[in-house]
């Protein structure tokens, strides 16, 4: 590194691009007032997003390459290309309600790092690749890191192909419809190393006054779906006592997850429901039925399994306090992942070298980077967010300082992993 | 009456006509594997029903004619066809999941009074009218009892006309669309008397093993709507103590009505929780704003309102508990409606002479009832169901038995009232 120096990324390209790519799948925010992006895996707005990075990647000389389960890479020469390459990538999907940062700060931070290696006509020893992978929030077909899971192997493509949306539609289908089912097997080749730079999502940097932090893991992830089966009955004429109200229920259930978290019994438990319906949903009727989803996070594995097996109990027994018969299914479980200490210590010095102070933490956020960490040595980088690093709303905002000195510490990173020699 | 002995309808006939109007929205409802009916008021299926009805008023010699709030009467003319009318009616329109019973069995059951009456060529002195109104249930335009509070004067038609449901169709649009909006003004002339039967709704007439009950009066209701305002934030990154989740907010909402209930602080309230919806709604987003609706029931007025004042002020403790803000929006009140005494006495009379034990009990539900209350002696006769007499789901059920005996003691009490002079 010593002979070309410290590398600095063009901050305004960078965010350019973010702000360019929020314009697809933008939205006006009712509820905020602001300008969101909705951009749900292999929907149009999804696919339109997909074609612009392509054409970024191609731009920037990168050779795009395609697999099974739409995952895309860009690929930059090696000086030795049959040497394993060292990947950096994120996601462009977003939530129902997104913003501008989470997983496009990864994807257009690691095409803006390409940009700056050709700006300083820079080759390096290994090949560099960028990617992003498909149906990382798991909103539109209910399991979240969905494309990493199959390229890591932790899910099988035919799994993947199966799954549907909401109105039934099948991720295959939507492959094919957006033309995103590539030719390229889904288990891509074994990288030297993967470095995903992504937004920290909560407010631990911005406590801290810096603006990146080093990811040690991530935290185990539990979702699960809950059915309610109680009785409709009158609203009026239905005395309380005589009641199966799958409503009350499902409040037990939100208040008892909350209670768990707050209590400490469960270590550092998260739990939310996000997602609720109720049947038949009418004012004056009793309702009969509830499906909710319930996401639980826990950075230990042994409190994950015990805040499980409590919750199980609790449901079960809501049928003697209430009447309301509940099931409960897992749908998706990843354990705790734990980062490569040298990718960390790797980075810990690059920021030391950049004199950018950062803190050390676990993700509360589930990441592509705990899906490719199964494949090869992997880590972090972290950015700070405003507004107690908010996410996952349009308010969710990281400052181009804050963006460009996470970009920095990928380059010189990814520069120094490029350069490591085999063995 | 002594001249003519007691009347009995023929129970075979409304049988039939129950179970065929009931084929007029129809449904598979999956969570009790029966077939139900969805007739939301003033749809293509309302219509048709309201058609059929129309016909078999027709046929049994009424002269039929619509007011300007949808609202239809049939009439058989009286010997002295100048005297005030008698009424009898309900409603045919059905909460998204109901039964044959609800409403149905008053309107079915008046138009067999009168074949009744037709089968023994007996004359009426006063004219004997079958109503039935626009949009009982509340369900499409959110104001239930909407056709008789405007023929009763408690709303404008000014008013009722503007209400607009779910996709924002007006009351106004869909008469006309549906061949509904009559000529005839919606102050409909004032009736001598009216007495409505209809299922009870509940479980009181069963425990007590009668097939029928006279109606002392409709508990006061209050629908409120609660708008919850929190934050969207994700759900693994963000720690509980930064939340504002309005989803948490809602379970207490939820759950502090279920106490207020129980804890009888507030008279014999009863309070549901029927339709609630959560923004953004994804599993891994903490939910930014939940609108849920509030039925409140109560036989004592001051005891609703303690219970309304206290329901506000909880909702005002939410933000300093959850961060979250509520807005509670009153969409509807009725006060207690004690019914007539005189007509309520005539009914057990008649009860006795048909030998027909009988329980005398408040109504939980809301009916046409109240609101007509207001304009003539009024009361109502209440039939039994099964199950525990549960209502508003296909499982509803009231048997020939049960609805045989209910519409004699209409037949009966009908006759009796149609038959007193002037003065």
């Amino acid at each position: 590194m010593s002979e070309i120096g410290l590398l600095r990324v063009n901050r305004d390209r960078l965010r350019t691009d973010l702000v360019r790519l929020a314009e697809i799948g933008a939205y006006d925010d009712a509820p905020t007032g602001l300008r969101g992006v909705r951009r749900l895996a292999l929907t149009d707005e999804d696919a339109q997003a997909r074609r612009q990075v392509i054409e970024w990647m191609r731009e920037a000389g990168l050779v795009v390459r395609i697999d099974r389960i739409g995952n895309v890479y860009g690929r930059r020469a090696g000086i030795d290309d049959s040497m394993p390459c060292v990947l950096m990538g994120s996601h462009i999907d977003t939530v129902t309600s997104g913003g501008a940062f989470d997983g496009t700060l990864g994807v257009l931070g690691g095409i803006e790092v390409v940009r700056t290696f050709n700006d300083h006509n820079l080759r390096t020893l290994r090949p560099v690749e960028v990617g992003f992978f498909t149906e990382e929030e798991g909103v539109r077909f209910g399991v979240d890191m969905l494309g990493s899971s199959v390229t890591a192997g932790r899910l099988t493509l035919e799994f993947a192909h199966k799954l549907t949306d909401d109105s039934g539609a099948s991720v295959s289908d939507e492959l094919v419809r957006t033309g995103f089912d590539g030719p390229e097997p889904e288990r891509r080749p074994i990288p030297h190393a993967y470095i995903e730079c992504h937004i920290e999502q909560g407010p631990i940097l911005a406590a801290a006054g810096v603006d990146v932090g080093i990811v040690t893991g991530v935290q185990s992830i539990s979702w699960q779906r809950l059915e309610l089966h109680g009785e409709a009955s009158h609203a009026g004429a239905t005395p309380i006592e005589h009641r199966k109200d799958a409503g009350v229920a499902a409040a037990a259930v939100i208040l008892e997850i909350r209670r768990m978290c707050e209590s400490g019994e469960f270590g550092g438990l998260r739990g939310t429901v996000g997602k609720l319906s109720m049947e038949p949903g009418s004012t004056n009727v009793v309702p009969s039925g509830v499906r909710m989803t319930i996401d639980l996070r826990n950075p230990d594995d042994d409190a994950m399994t015990a805040a499980e097996a409590h919750l199980a109990e609790f449901v079960s027994g809501l049928a003697a306090q209430h009447g309301v018969a509940g099931i409960l299914e897992r749908m998706a479980k990843t354990l705790v992942r734990e980062f490569d200490p040298g990718v960390q210590a790797l980075l810990a010095a690059t920021a030391d070298d950049l004199g950018l102070p950062y803190v050390v933490t676990m993700s509360g956020a589930g990441h592509d980077a705990q899906e490719i960490a199964a494949i090869c040595p992997t880590a972090m980088v972290f950015v700070a967010g405003e507004y107690g690093g908010i996410s996952h709303t349009p308010r969710e905002y990281s400052n181009p300082a804050a963006c460009g000195n996470g970009a920095d510490l990928l380059a010189n990173a990814i520069y120094r992993l490029a350069s490591q020699p085999a063995g």
